[in-house]
């Protein structure tokens, strides 16, 4: 095993509406789609296509969605003897709105995803061991999140915290015991309670958790590039000119590809490069995994740039 | 075969929700259900409870969904040798919102139910011969709901058509020659274009569509009861009164009922009161299909109220 994500998954369930109902209403609707998606599913799926051996221990409902969320999985080669079934639980469903503007509105129901408790990782802890890093989010529960850091400084596994969705609530005591903390501009923005709107700023913002014991800040920063402080440096990576026509789990591409390259190469620069191709690539496409580029693709569009 | 309905089925799919996200915005909800529904699919599963032998003729996705609706019309008796998979299509869905307050925004995707074509109730014919009710509704092209009234006079077999939902497109032609037309008050109005507030204006709108030929006008009103509008005369059946928890599916409820008695008694005032107390008691159970009670159930309710 390379990598364990600990995480979320969850079904998108897409309506593309002309507009929206209102109160009492019912409206017909020109198309609809099922998705697998989830911040910890997306990155295992992203690791894994750049080929990674993943596995990931994250916890379905016990209705018709349960089994389709793990044949995805399997599909791309992810491990998923961790991934288990909650009796009386329906899986956690994102049912997404995208109107003729692609603009979105996003529901998400946690479903299973908040039974994902700490002694689940206790109970993968043989199998995890054997992995090179770790990847978290926050689509499930915190105390769950703060076990699987622990668990990594117990064993010498770094751990890559991704703080998705951004949650105040998120104790600083365990961020700082990350190796890497990866939040786009707003999480940061909400985590610091700093302004980000400059790169001066974003680079400030930063700075405070490096201050505070992280090691190393990496910022996604969308068309912007990447910014990745650490103690005493900060670079800029530029981010590649693409026909942007869904950004959705663009994000998640960026930290699973990184996982990735780093556990191969623990080159933290090399990684972050890979990685923004990687997302450049996922976002000329629609959908969310089904986006995600090949290897062969990659490192096609990253010759093509050099 | 007693009964055959010939009409959609739907998955639905109802988030409870604290508010709707707005644009651009992200939001979790608390819980979130599937259901099988469809009018079509509920009208069926409302008459095989009461006991009828009921076939449907309808179409699914070759999605997810689909082996979970064959299953769910099977589990109650139904008859799907007539309920074919559409090959890259997705099965018939209604996103469903429920706010704190029970309101509800509802969008519905029709998918493989678009596809039920003229020549399928053609294909079913052997089978639908041997039916002594055909059973339509508006969820289904239109084309195809006239083929089937088509086959019904072609074949001595009275239709139910339940003009729902609403379509200013539908064939006054066809009407006419149905046995029972049911609409509720709101479809009453969209399709004659005439007031509905007080019974005179329902007993005058349900007239003129008496003028045109339709034999039976049988109109659903909610808290107010049924009106039951033939040549020269009209009968209103009263409602019960109940605690209304959850009143969706409740005018399926009553025409799947109806339709039961019906080919039993032939009585159609004793039809629209078994019927009334059926639908009476789905309304105190939140659900669609999962909220019809029992023959049981209802016969031990109206010997109560009697």
């Amino acid at each position: 095993m390379d990598i364990a994500v600990i995480g979320s998954n969850m079904v998108d369930l897409i309506s593309y509406i002309n507009k929206m109902p209102r109160e009492g209403e019912t409206l017909e609707a020109p198309d609809f789609e099922i998705g697998c998606g989830g911040k910890g599913a997306n990155q295992a799926v992203a690791a894994a296509k750049m080929g990674a051996r993943v596995m990931m221990v994250t916890k379905v409902g016990d209705d018709l969605f349960a089994d389709n969320t793990i044949a995805n999985l399997e599909k791309y080669g992810i491990d998923t003897e961790f991934t288990n079934k909650v009796p009386g639980t329906s899986s956690g469903v994102a049912p997404i709105f995208v109107d003729p503007e692609s603009k979105n509105r996003i529901l998400i129901i946690k479903g299973a995803n908040q039974f994902l408790t700490p002694e689940d990782v206790d109970r993968a802890a043989p199998k995890l061991k054997l992995c090179s890093l770790i990847v978290l989010q926050l689509e499930i529960p915190l105390e769950t999140v703060y076990r699987a850091i622990e668990f990594g400084n117990e064993n010498g596994i770094p751990v890559i915290l991704n703080p998705a969705p951004a949650s105040k609530e998120l104790d600083f005591n365990y961020v700082c015991k990350c190796d890497f903390f990866v939040p786009n501009e707003s999480e940061l923005e909400i985590l610091t309670g700093m302004p980000v709107e400059t790169e001066e700023q974003i680079k400030a913002a930063a700075g405070t958790l490096i201050e505070k014991g992280v090691k190393d800040v990496i910022v996604t920063m969308g068309s912007r590039g990447v910014m990745w402080v650490t103690k005493g440096e900060v670079h800029i990576v530029d981010s590649h000119k693409v026909n942007a026509i869904d950004t959705t789990g663009a994000g998640d591409a960026f930290i699973g590809c990184f996982a990735h390259y780093f556990t191969q190469s623990q080159d933290v620069l090399h990684s972050i490069k890979m990685a923004t191709a990687f997302a450049a690539l996922s976002v000329t496409k629609r959908g969310t995994q089904s986006s995600y580029p090949t290897v062969e693709e990659v490192e096609h569009f990253i010759k093509a740039v050099v």
